[in-house]
């Protein structure tokens, strides 16, 4: 009897535009015993930029995953001047956790992850504030607390850095973490902070998007999970929703109709990301399927 | 054999909040024998604001509409400073179309209006282009074509303005008319000219919506009908709605998609006017069921 | 200085319609010194029924809630056969949790309780599986495993019965519970069950509706929380939502995205029960707003 | 000077899932010269079969397209068991509009087609009442009025077959036509028929789905557009959308809301069709984006 385990990987691939790509691709993954589970591409007419996302499984008996990515490199990225990268399975992404005071996004992401559904690490949470901690203690994951003032902000961020390089964390989630991230942190996970605006993107950006809404009179409101970049809530989007809201909803109703909102964008933001189905290009995503 | 003849109506009230109001109008129309088929209102507890709409029948029995008006302002409305609008359903109100060169919002209303849907008068369709003026023959609207250039814009706005006099017209219907209106129209036509704004407001206001959702690399798009005041896209919103888009969509998919938001969007704000189902305060809507 | 204790009321009413019920009930609570929030009132014009819903404050230099209910009684119910309930906003209802191995609605719910939004109490959770043991005791809420078989359900129920009387039970939550309920156990709790079904009823009832959707190729899938009553999924429904599939969502997927639908259809069914703004009549649901 | 005119094609395939496929198609176009502008692919892993999407662009120096669909067949398709169709972009497929006598839904085709947003050519419509035959005047459309009674229904559809031969017609669009279609028309025109049905299917299938909705007090309406099969309302659905009601709305209002969810998923199913991104498989539709 022969025991034959599978070698799930993904691949991630974007490049200038150019005629057979496609053709080069799937032919360097047959030519490997690849089976190709999904592939999807995407060419960005505009910038003449070419995207691809494929799904390809291997048996034991093939090359080892390091082998492919040697190879892959030299006959089909080099020539192409291509950006790529490629997943493994049973890699689990490191995640950290940063929190504020509200616990809804919290909980939602605590329970996928007790449960299995969202296939991470989460080796810790970080809150400028103490509120949260029973909820940390209740799912078993370390807490510390960072407070954040205007003066010790530096430090603050310093100390955040500490544990996220020790922890060697791949990506973070705001998970209505209510402090304006530091350059020099977004400059070090660039297309890695994932956070959750309170708001349908660009309407609203800013403080107290559903105090504006109200005031404005709008007819839906939103919620929208994006990569921090500098500019504030002007990253590039992953997964928007919204909801109805009547002339008979208060302030206080929007915000807790925008709760049920902001918990499953936010999930859905980072489960896109955990699968590596998001590519950034030019400030916006393509998302695959 | 007798036959009874009913008289249906519809009465809009607002006025500060105070206790009684709905006990005193209740109290009124039992006395005189209307049948209360629908009533709701709403408190604006910040601004201190009641608001009420009532669906009433009167049988022929019954005092006449003018006699009833009379009484409830000076029973009712009177000492307690009511705003209120009492309309019957004989009445069709009278809407002016003005279209610029897409014609989708033009086909909707229209066919809405020739097949009995939309319950209103439209005694002509004003454009800035000639581009139109088939569809209006195809329905026997009388179609004027007055164009707009920087030079003429103000006796342009004349010439629409005798027509509007003329024929009696109640409210207006900007159907992508893709002008910007005066001062002078909108102070003569208050909450009364509808424009239906090809984005979500209060993002993308302005030109080229669909420019800017594409460039901001938004997932989801809208469009959204309104009142019109003197700030461009700013006044109070009737009715928005969304459709979900994909990083694959071109500009060209955006407005695609988007006319059929546009066409339904817009369609719904009329009927919710035409049918006196939206108040106005503080610049925004109360929208009745 | 005087201290002035609100007394926050909820009213609701249904009984066949006539005229003169809106200014009954108004006037009643004007001269008891109440001051109505909200009012809204919803005519069943096929079945001549009228239902309303009314929030009352009243301050603490009036009447205890029982003498207004017995006068109520008296002078307004009686003569127009009036069913009607009264309730104060300090009382929490006493709501039993019923799971089996899913833990997303446990979850949902639990957070939601935890943070104070969902005012209910909780007093136990039964299940048939011991799976939930553990989220029971992280949100530290007492935990009955009663397993039921072919041969002790009645047995099984008898006990659930027990605890549901002893703890003074109002309603109960089946939260994916995959067990069939009793026509005993919802003769005693009539409206009072509230189930959360995986499908847009009424399409897939009854067992593996994601299989079943996904076998007719449906595009659109759903969840519905409803009241139990003796047919199986066929009770009053109280909210439904749905979302969007693909060709190229598995079985799985179906199962992945449903999670989070049927987590926040089933809590915002149950807020709605709490909140008392259901009326059930003729198997469907008066929703207020 | 070298005017260069592009060939736009687009294929369709489906076959026996297998290894290499994507990479023999791509192999294939590029050896030609074609510049695949979309590539979006699909196995259905039950069934294991392969179903892609293409398209791609020829130059004039290139071969013409019977050359590529007989190289294609020979080289490719051949021996992978494919089944292949390849369209050219100016090719207008020619479409029968069958009506009874609702307006909503032919409007809105008539005026798309007018447009020129609807690529298609439309030789007549067929209705078995004259009611909307001053709509297809209108529209400058040959009108044929042929009536069904139990007695003709066999004559009646041997007329439309003829008309249908005669204009040589590749698809059926069914906007409200109140007659159901024989298996001898069905089994000629095999996934060539669009239906648009009033419910959300498989909920509410046959007549009045809309006064079914209501008795069962669903808060959701939907529509769905389909091709038609010997089943009634069974067949694989293309486009399936919804809109929330409420327990004051009333069968005409669901009837209403209705209309505008019917002409929207018709016109986006047939829309699919035209542009040539549905497959059929398994009484399933794969709807390439």
């Amino acid at each position: 009897m022969e025991i034959r385990c599978v070698l799930k990987t993904t691949i991630l691939i974007h490049c200038q535009d150019q005629a057979g790509i496609i053709f080069a691709v799937t032919e360097f993954l047959y030519s490997k015993g690849g089976n190709i589970i999904y592939l999807d591409q995407h060419v960005d007419h505009e910038a003449n930029v070419f995207f691809m996302r494929v799904e390809c499984h291997f048996t034991n008996s093939e090359p080892q995953i390091e082998v492919l990515k040697y190879e892959f490199q030299r006959t089909i990225a080099d020539a192409r001047h291509m950006k790529w990268q490629w997943f493994t399975d049973h890699e689990k992404p490191r995640m950290a956790l940063f929190v504020s005071k509200y616990h809804h996004c919290l909980y939602d992401i605590l329970s996928r992850y007790q449960s299995g559904e969202l296939r991470v690490e989460i080796p810790f949470i970080i809150s400028n504030h103490e509120t949260l901690e029973p909820i940390a203690q209740q799912f078993n994951i370390p807490f510390y607390h960072i407070p954040v003032t205007k003066t010790n902000k530096a430090k603050a961020e310093a100390a955040q850095l500490r544990l996220l390089k020790e922890h060697q964390i791949d990506f973070l989630v705001l998970a209505r973490y209510m402090q304006i991230i530091s350059n020099t942190l977004i400059s070090q996970y660039e297309n890695k902070i994932i956070n959750i605006h309170h708001s349908f993107l660009p309407a609203f950006a800013g403080a107290k998007p559903y105090h504006a809404a109200f005031e404005r009179g709008v007819k839906i409101i939103g919620a929208t999970s994006h990569y921090v970049t500098e500019e504030l809530d002007a990253g590039p989007i992953i997964v928007q929703d919204v909801t109805p809201v009547l002339h008979s909803h208060a302030i206080k109703d929007f915000i807790t109709k925008g709760r049920d909102l902001e918990k499953i964008v936010l999930s859905r933001g980072l489960q896109l990301h955990v699968q590596h189905k998001v590519m950034v290009y030019n400030n916006k995503t393509v998302i695959f399927s």
